[in-house]
């Protein structure tokens, strides 16, 4: 049986966890859900028990590279891809297949974003087994998450008919919806989450890629001679900048002829906001989130963070986030969460370099 | 016409300040008041132009001495009275007289509290001349604050006939009330608020004293005698604890035969919470007060009060205290800052002495 690659997507520069992520320590390097290591850690561990590290792939950016790999000692160090400017997904799975596709073209890429939570890790692995199999045949196959709630910030795909126990067609990928539609697919109960996770042979993929991205596929052929050669770095830095910004949702997977889903439903969470991390996190009694050295006097549904040496006394708060570093102090209510954009823009259009 | 004497009772080791006040940097050496000088300075700047430096003497702890003497450069050092153990006011403001009555029995004592806000310092200024005037005959003499609202954390003067024009007799003191009486108070018109400032000849405080406290009065003869060897220091560090823990309100103004009360109305604060710090400190538009570097979105009536080289960002905030130091952090509602002693008090159960 060919073999399974992974394949980590860990080029994000989130900006939705300041104070705590920057520039330079973005949220896949930060330990959000709960007591556990780096989401990009835990991403990498989940998948160790199906697919060892030395066949485990991390694309990031060439700023990141150095903390990615000491993050991740047990894969080596030229597992780790580094990307000279940020582009969108479709030329991070690309370069990967790439790679991969030179020494094992038919093995299965396992493709995962580095920032996700998953609660019900063995649910999950099942899930993954369940969809590396239906890759094998030649198929895109991506896991769809059971919706929880009419969310409008997510893509949805629409389950078609059953190819095997659990696996389906898939119909359409439909954009963020507005709320009304994000409440019929709820009800309808046959759109899930696209959950940004892909599985399919490098072979297949870069046919796909060659097929619906012809300049992405051209400039990775490149790539493949220029790696013979052992120059791919140099034409790496080159002609990055140059590649498609788009998606592997859009450039690939919504053109795809044979696209199937894996339904999943194992705590998934792609960690958003500092809501989530609230969620994610261990609660006391008055269901606050309390890290670090902190005196809570009648305060409820509150995430406080803190670093050491540092008392935070918080005094009849509700709902309220609280995240302390040495440079940088955010207080706001849970519910602001998404208008963490709004400081960070404040702090660009000041120049305040140091704490971005 | 006899020379008039300061005295500034500055020995308070306020928690109400948390975190900003600690046990060695307590209220009084803190710019509390929008951005001015320390309380303790500005206490002494405003009566400059009444009383010289020279005749002004604080009263403080030993712990605090030489910081009350940094703060205060044009005082003589000796001016400076260090209790070895914090005593009521009754021994710390006896002592001052004192020392005072060795050279000068017949000066008038002006006896302010180290940590209030004045707004309007000419109206402040006018009534202490009418105060101290008023004190020459003998008489003790107190300013009343004209009440602003039923308060019931403060004790209550009630005015009888008038002795000159706005000097009153001081019917009675009466101690804080409960609610429905601070409202009749307010009502009444005739109750004003015990300031805390005090003006009588040191000769005239003294017979009081003996009078009343004879046990001080006792201890405060032996001072004198110890003072013409030299050794006084020595008898203070050894007999200040057995001192009476009592008020100079208590243990003499009630008592005293001839109490005259000099209304104010001068913008008058005990800069008693951080709820006062943010009534005194200058507003944006808002109604917030920042002090140091703060992003305020979308925000109303907070006050936010960090240090250098750190960003504070609040989102959506209403009516919120944000405090931050380099050890400790506090967030509360600002209708909560009473409850600032029960952290404090959290602290010292589980002795976080660094923190105090």
């Amino acid at each position: 049986m060919a073999s399974t690659f992974g394949v980590i997507m860990a080029g994000g520069t989130g900006t939705r966890f300041w104070p705590l992520s920057r520039a330079t320590r973005p949220k896949q390097l930060l330990p959000l859900a709960g007591s556990h290591g780096s989401l990009l850690r835990e991403t990498q561990r989940r998948i160790a028990s199906l697919i060892p590290p030395e066949q485990t792939l991390v694309v990031t950016s060439e700023a990141l590279a150095a903390q990615t790999r000491a993050e991740l000692p047990e894969l080596p160090p030229e597992n780790v891809l580094a990307e000279p400017v940020g582009r969108n997904t479709a030329p991070c799975v690309g370069w990967a297949a790439s790679v991969i596709a030179r020494t094992a073209p038919d093995a299965v890429m396992t493709v995962l974003p580095a920032d996700h939570h998953i609660a019900d890790e063995r649910a999950f692995t099942s899930v993954l087994s369940r969809a590396i199999d239906a890759a094998r045949d030649g198929d895109m196959v991506t896991v769809g998450i059971k919706p929880t709630r009419p969310e409008t910030g997510y893509g949805y795909v629409e389950l078609g008919e059953e190819l095997a126990p659990s696996v389906f067609r898939a119909r359409r990928f439909v954009e963020k919806p507005d709320e009304l539609r994000a409440r019929q697919f709820l009800t309808a109960g046959r759109f899930l989450w696209n959950s940004g996770m892909f599985f399919f042979r490098a072979d297949a993929l870069l046919g796909a890629v060659r097929q619906h991205l012809p300049g992405l596929g051209d400039l990775l052929g490149q790539y493949d001679e220029a790696a013979k050669r052992g120059e791919e770095l140099a034409l790496v830095r080159s002609t990055y900048a140059s590649m498609p910004d788009v998606s592997i949702d859009h450039g690939v997977m919504e053109k795809a002829a044979r696209v199937a889903v894996v339904p999943g439903d194992f705590g998934w969470s792609d960690v958003g906001s500092w809501t989530s991390a609230w969620e994610l996190a261990d609660h006391d009694e008055q269901n606050n989130a309390l890290i670090g050295e902190v005196i809570a006097v009648d305060t409820r549904g509150s995430y406080v963070r803190g670093g050491k040496n540092k008392v935070i006394a918080v005094i009849g708060l509700d709902d309220i986030v609280v995240v302390d570093t040495d440079d940088a102090l955010l207080v706001m209510p849970r519910s602001r969460s998404q208008d963490v954009r709004a400081v960070v823009n404040a702090l660009k259009a000041q120049k305040r370099n140091e704490q971005l």
